[in-house]
Parts: structure tokens; C-alpha cells; sequence
């Protein structure tokens, strides 16, 4: 199923000429996709799944109890839905354990600071570290001061991050959070101090993965709440030393093997093909991850259960895959792709849910150009939910670059963000921040694609990474 | 100044007729009163005063350091914006300290939860408490229930706050956490958890003052935030026991002095008479006393300090209360009254502003009738700011009960509390929940009442408060 195929400027997708010669969905196969969507906006199991999988385990950092169980709550729940095929595969990695963490100002207006380490943060080494703040506008600011100037201080980086719909704000601050102290260290800072990557104004730090580099010293590093950093940007202002004391107790701990869970609805004519949809099942340590990435377990799920329920197997399998350790380096999707990658032309397309609950607005493709048509023909079903197409670019869904970058078809369904930074990665990931009418508009999207793209009557392509990249 | 007078029906305030020999204010002091109004509206030293004290002291909860530094900034601030007289007042309490507060679901599903203890609330003996949950939907429902039922349990009342511009959702929850423990103890529990008494959906429990009677043994107590509340019911509902472990720390502390902090524009003719107007100055420990009641110090100074910027004295003088220890117990506001009980005939009115920073929207007096025209002449200046009149039924401002029940007339400007329960007594009541330009109007409000009270050509009443309740 090879095809390099050349991309040129489709951009107004709905607009374009078909030909009797075109690829087109039956008129049942829409009929199927029509009624899945009605079935979806009526009423899913998404509500369900995404309520029990943060009741009964809640948070399920990678590597931790909540993990195991996790992994344990995700076969059941695929057994219980009806699955044809469960099982799970192992993912390896180093665990890390957040411990304690606290800060306060120390002089000259003492205070506690609501902070967070990153995630795969060292801790201060058992006591705590007290220096003086040297701010910084941005991560771009600290890269271009001379060396040294952080010697002996703590870096404080105040960028804040902007609402968008897309989450297009996320891309100009993540780089504070996950090289931030790479760049403080060489300046030569025993600590940093980011404001939280986060649209909120409350009192609730976001974690999230940060990195170290070979040959570079590792400095302890947290994030302040917004209210925080602000509170620290207004003692600065006042010109006078600011001190700070921080007591981090992260630290690396033992090789810890979970697993991407994976059930599968098998096809009736091509069972060895199949439409990967899914999300990731672990979560950050501080909310019950609700909307990272309980949401997307449970659209995702709910969309192939439904599927399932059909009185009819589809035409090639779909697999919903929950990953493993998406939060500190995709660990479960790079794993994936290394323990399938031999047979990935068996992978006809996939699709990632990992933005959240909000509905969703936009759909694109990355198939090659034979398939278009039939990309109309899924925007078609799909605009009654409010979806137009994108591009043919599609990029969305962490789990699925390992995937992509191999030359697998993917589709992105773009959700609206504009209040999921709100809750990333902070104790506020909680259930009640899920509308179940949105939900389901997510599952009813989703099961149109999953549908329609395990009927397609030609393949969507293979080796497309060269053209996109 | 005695008037033992009746109040009948006299709602609609501004269609009075008036008379020749009505009193009335001068042209000259309308018209100052409307300069005032501009001029806070054009910009005011509120927000400057609110972002010192939140910056530079914080957190400042009765009894702690932060409570101390705030009677010393007080002073500072107050002699700084140039009022004539500034002095304090000792106030002495008990203190309380919080202490260590943590707490988890033990069974059927292991997650921790976010709480905070209530206010002056015991410990848990150096210990966790664990024991099963029993829940009720409000505290009616505990108090209803048969003897012993709570044996051996902690207690949890689920009763949600529902959200209102005049704050109404706090009174059917509030017994919850003021009289919860007691209840609780009486029924045999050995702790209580509430759901927080908040209408926001953060994982920021909401602390506030507690009690406990003599003779009902003292158990621990503390609040849920909403979504961990809602975790706890979705985990009730599997009918399954529950089982919580809580540990807290808190425990009363040797008695401490803080100090009412007063600061006085002296009146140029009735020096001796004095309009108060204030808020309070401590806070609880957990934000920077923003919302609560850092903005009440900020526009009641702001408002004095701008008429003390006037060419001319006030007839009556303007006294700023900065009250200390209204949150466990209105402690401040009880030794005011009882410290100048003997010549609260001094005190011709006051108004204390305590329920955030939203817009003031209605003006509400208490006063005698002969006086009521004076109130008409406010209402026309307070109404280009938004504000309409209420009633002559004024009870608002927690540190003016005790001096309202020794008959003394006072005055209610009633905030936009729509989202003050959302921070109140949380982490989240910061400097950034406070919108300038709303901090202003209340400003021009509190100028142009306490200028024309100030100013009033008759006493507004005394002995008021058999008539009121």
C-alpha cells in the first residue's frame, strides 16, 4: 500500500471537481455514519467511562499505583464494552516521584508561593534551596544574557501564556518549561522558577515534563501559579533583592514497565487492517485526569463501542488504543511504533483524542490525494456537528507522531481549547470540568471517522511524512 | 442625639415628596460630592493601597506575623496618605494555627482529596483519623437524624452553594460549616467534612470560622472543594463503604494582641462626630486577602483619603477602621463597640465594606425618618454610578453589628457578589481577582456617602435598632 504521491495546494477541499471515477462511500455505508452520529448527539457510553475511570482511579501518573490500576480499570472496561480482542502491551520506562514541594518568599516581603515541580524535575537535594530571583522576559531573554548571570540565583521566566482556541499559545511558552533549565544552568542558576504554562488565574500550578541535557548541571525546577508569578513580578518591581526559598523532593525512581491497553472491534473482510483511534490513559499526579486524557479514553472508546454494537462488523478492524506514559516523553506511542513497526502498512489510518472535552470544529487529513474524495465525503457527515475541514496537514495527536513520522495516514478532529490550559496539568483536572453534551459530540465525530474510514474502498496512504515535513 | 422613631413603609425613598422644611444639603457640598464621584472614577490610590498590602504583607491571619506586619503598614499607609490622626486600638483573641492538613480515600478507591480544616478547628490528635463516611444532603438532614447514627464516622455534608449577586446562597449553607461539628459530634461522628462553601468549581477548599458549644465533644473539621465533593458522592453512589483517612494539625494558641488601626480626617466643625467607614485587616492564611477583605481597606481609605485631599475639612470628622480579627469572630468589631460604648453618640454613622470588589449596585440606609431626604440627595448623586436605593433596613458590614445593635445608624453599599464565593477564603483570593475600574466606582461611591454624611445638617439617628429587628 505504498503510494508517494505528491500534495499540491488542496485546500479548498469541499470545492473540488468529482469524477465518476472518484472513490465513494456506498450510499449504507453514509446511511451507517449518519445514524452513528444521531445515536452519539442521543446519548454514548463516554460519559460513563470518562466518570469511572476518574472515580474509581483517578489519578495515574506513569509508574505509580495509580497506573496499575489503571491499566487493570482499562482491560475491564474494554471486556465489559463488548471488545472482540483485548490485550496490552508492555511499555518500559524510569519512573519519577514528585515527594514534597513548597516555596516562600523569604525576604524582603515573606510569603508562601503555590508551586509545582516539572515534572521529571531533581529535587534541592534534601534541604532547601534559598538564592536570590533573577527574572527573565521569556526563555528566548535568558539565551541571550551573557554567561554567568544567573550564578548563585534562582531564574525566574514571567512569559505568559495566551487563551486561543487552538491552544496556539501553548507552543510560545512550552519551551520555558521543558528547556528552561537547561539554559538556567548554563547561566549558571541552582534553580528555576517558571510562571505556570496556563490560561487560569488560579491558585493551582501546572506540572508537565521538563528535560535535562547531557554535561549540563541538573537544577531543580517548579512552576508558580499565575497569581503567584504575578505576586513575585510585583515584588520585583519594587527594586529590592528578592529571596526565595524552595524544597522540591522529586526524584528518579526504579525502571517501571506498564501498558498500552488496546481493544480491538475486528473487521469482517480485512480484520488485519485497521483504524487506530485512542488516547492516553495515564494522567499527571495532581487532578484525576479528566480532561488529560480521560476524555479522550472515553471518546475514543465509546466511538468503537458503538461501532461495535452495529449489527455488522466493518469492513477492516478498529483498535482503540489507550497509551501508556504519554505525559513524560510518549513513551507508550514511541513503543507502540517500535513493537509494530514491521507491519504498519497494516495501519490504514488513526486518530488521536488528547486536547480535552471541548467539541469539536475542525477535521483534517494527511491521506494521499486518490483518497481525498472520500475525505469530502466524511466532511459531508460530519458538518452537521459543526465541523469544517481543515487542511490536508493533519499533525495533532502526540501518541501518533512516532507513527506519522514513519509515513502513517493520520486524521486530526481539532477541539475547541480555548479553556483547556485552564486546567492542564493541575489539580483542576477534574470531572465537573466536562460538558456531557460536548462529549458526545466528540463521540459522535469520532464514530463517523472511525466508521467511514474503516469502509473506505481504497487505502489512505503510506510514506506521506517526506511530503508534509 | 436620641430619636425612638417609627419606619413605616417608606420603600420608594426617591418619589418622596419633599418639603421646604426638609433638610437638605447645600449646593456646594452636592456639587463637591460630585467632583469626588469623578475623581475616583478618573482614578484613586485604591488599587495602589490593595496591591502594597497583598504584595507586601499577604497573608494575614489573625494572630500570625502576617497579622503583625499588617497593623505596621496600616499605620505607615494611613500617615502616609496625610489623614490628621492615626492610632490604633488593642484587640486581644486566641489565636489559632492550622498546622499540617491532608486527607485521602482509604477504600474502596484509594485518592487523595483536597481539603482545607475549618477555622479554629482541633486537630486529629497527632494522628490521622480514618474512618467510614456517612453523608447527608444538608445539615437539617444530620440534625434530623436518629441518634448514634454517626458512630464511629466522619460526617459529610454535601450541600452545594448556589450563586447570587447579594451573596443568598451563603446563609443555607453556611450552618453547615459554623454548627457542622457540632451536630456531627452529637450524632456520635468523629469528624466532619463539608462541601466547601463556594460556588466555584477549583480544587481550592474554602476555610472560614467554625464553632463548637460546651459540653459537645470537639471533634475535627474541615471543607471539600466542590469537584472533590462531587468525587466523594460519585464514590457514595457505588454503594460501597467509604473509607477516609484525615490528618490536621490545627489547634488554639496562647491569646495574642492585635490592633484595631484608625486613621482620621478631622472635621472642621463637629470634630468630635465621626462618620466611620473601614473593612478589616486580617485575612485568612491561605491567599493574599485580596477580595477579603484587602479591598474594603482599599476603598475606604482610598475614599478618606481623597476627601482629605479637599481644600476644606469635613464638617464631621471621617474615621477609617481597619478592624483586626473579623474572620474568627468579628473580634475587632466587638471591642470597637465596646471600647467606645460610652460615647457612641459620637459616632453619627458609618458603613463598612466587606464583600469583595465587584460594582456597588444598591445603596441602603438606616436611619431615622427626618433624615430620609438626605438619603433621597445621596441616592442622586450615588445613581450615575449604577446604584439604586434599597431600603431604610440597612444590617450589611460584619464589623458594624455590634455598634447596629447599640442603635447606631449605619449605611450598606451592597457589592456585585456574583463571584465572591468563588475566592472567599480560598487560595485564590488575589490581587488579579480585582478589577481596577470596579475598585474605583466603589471608591466615588464611599467618597460621595461618607463627604455628605459628613456634611449632614441633621443627626441621622441613634437607638435605631429596636425599631430594625
Amino acid at each position: 500500500m505504498k503510494s508517494g504521491l505528491s500534495f499540491l495546494g488542496i485546500l479548498f477541499l469541499a470545492a473540488s471537481t468529482s469524477y465518476a471515477s472518484d472513490p465513494a462511500y456506498t450510499p449504507e455505508d453514509l446511511a451507517t455514519a449518519k445514524q452513528l452520529r444521531e445515536q452519539a448527539l442521543a446519548g454514548s457510553p463516554a460519559w460513563d467511562i470518562v466518570e469511572s475511570l476518574t472515580t474509581e482511579v483517578g489519578p495515574r501518573m506513569a509508574g505509580t499505583a495509580g497506573d496499575a490500576a489503571a491499566v487493570v480499570w482499562a482491560e475491564a472496561k474494554l471486556q465489559e464494552l463488548g471488545f472482540d480482542k483485548v490485550w496490552k502491551e508492555p511499555v518500559t520506562f524510569k519512573s519519577w516521584s514528585r515527594g514534597h514541594e513548597r516555596a516562600e518568599v523569604v525576604s524582603p516581603y515573606p510569603q508562601p508561593l503555590a508551586i509545582t515541580a516539572l515534572g521529571l524535575s531533581v529535587g534541592t537535594g534534601g534541604k532547601p534551596l534559598e538564592a536570590e530571583i533573577v527574572a527573565f522576559k521569556s526563555l528566548e531573554d535568558l539565551e541571550a544574557a551573557p554567561a554567568g548571570i544567573a550564578r548563585g540565583k534562582i531564574v525566574f521566566i514571567s512569559k505568559r501564556m495566551t487563551r486561543h482556541r487552538d491552544g496556539a499559545g501553548y507552543g510560545p511558552v512550552v519551551g520555558a518549561r521543558s528547556k528552561g533549565a537547561v539554559e538556567a544552568a548554563r547561566k549558571g542558576a541552582l534553580g528555576l522558577l517558571i510562571r505556570s504554562v496556563g490560561t487560569d488565574s488560579n491558585r493551582t500550578p501546572h506540572t508537565g515534563m521538563m528535560r535535562y541535557e547531557d554535561g549540563v548541571k541538573r537544577i531543580p525546577a517548579a512552576a508558580l501559579s499565575n497569581p503567584d508569578a504575578d505576586l513575585l513580578e510585583n515584588m520585583l518591581k519594587r527594586q529590592k533583592p528578592v529571596r526565595v526559598r524552595m524544597d522540591l523532593g522529586g526524584r528518579e525512581e526504579a525502571e517501571y514497565t506498564s501498558y498500552n491497553v488496546i481493544g480491538e472491534i475486528t473487521g469482517a473482510e480485512l480484520p488485519d487492517e485497521y483504524v487506530l483511534i485512542g488516547g492516553h490513559l495515564d494522567s499527571w499526579d495532581l487532578g484525576t485526569g479528566a480532561i488529560d486524557d480521560g476524555a479522550g479514553i472515553a471518546i475514543t472508546t465509546a466511538a468503537a463501542a458503538m461501532i461495535g454494537q452495529l449489527p455488522e462488523r466493518p469492513k477492516r478492524s478498529i483498535r482503540v488504543v489507550m497509551f501508556a506514559n504519554e505525559e513524560q516523553g510518549l513513551v507508550g506511542g514511541k513503543a507502540y511504533a517500535e513493537a509494530h513497526k514491521d507491519e504498519l502498512d497494516r495501519m490504514h489510518t488513526g486518530a488521536e483524542s488528547d486536547f480535552g472535552a471541548g467539541r469539536i470544529w475542525k477535521f483534517s487529513s494527511r491521506v494521499r490525494e486518490e483518497a481525498l474524495p472520500l475525505v469530502s465525503q466524511m466532511v459531508e457527515v460530519l458538518a452537521p456537528l459543526g465541523i469544517r475541514y481543515g487542511d490536508n496537514k493533519a499533525a495533532n495527536g502526540p501518541d501518533l507522531i512516532p507513527v506519522r513520522k514513519l509515513g502513517v495516514s493520520i486524521f486530526a478532529l481539532h477541539q475547541d481549547g480555548t479553556d483547556y490550559f485552564d486546567y492542564h496539568h493541575t489539580p483542576n483536572d477534574t470531572l465537573d470540568k466536562i460538558d456531557p453534551e460536548d462529549l458526545n459530540q466528540n463521540v459522535a465525530a469520532y464514530a463517523v471517522f472511525a466508521w467511514l474510514a474503516a469502509q473506505a474502498p481504497i487505502d489512505f496512504g503510506q510514506d506521506l511524512a517526506q511530503e508534509q515535513e
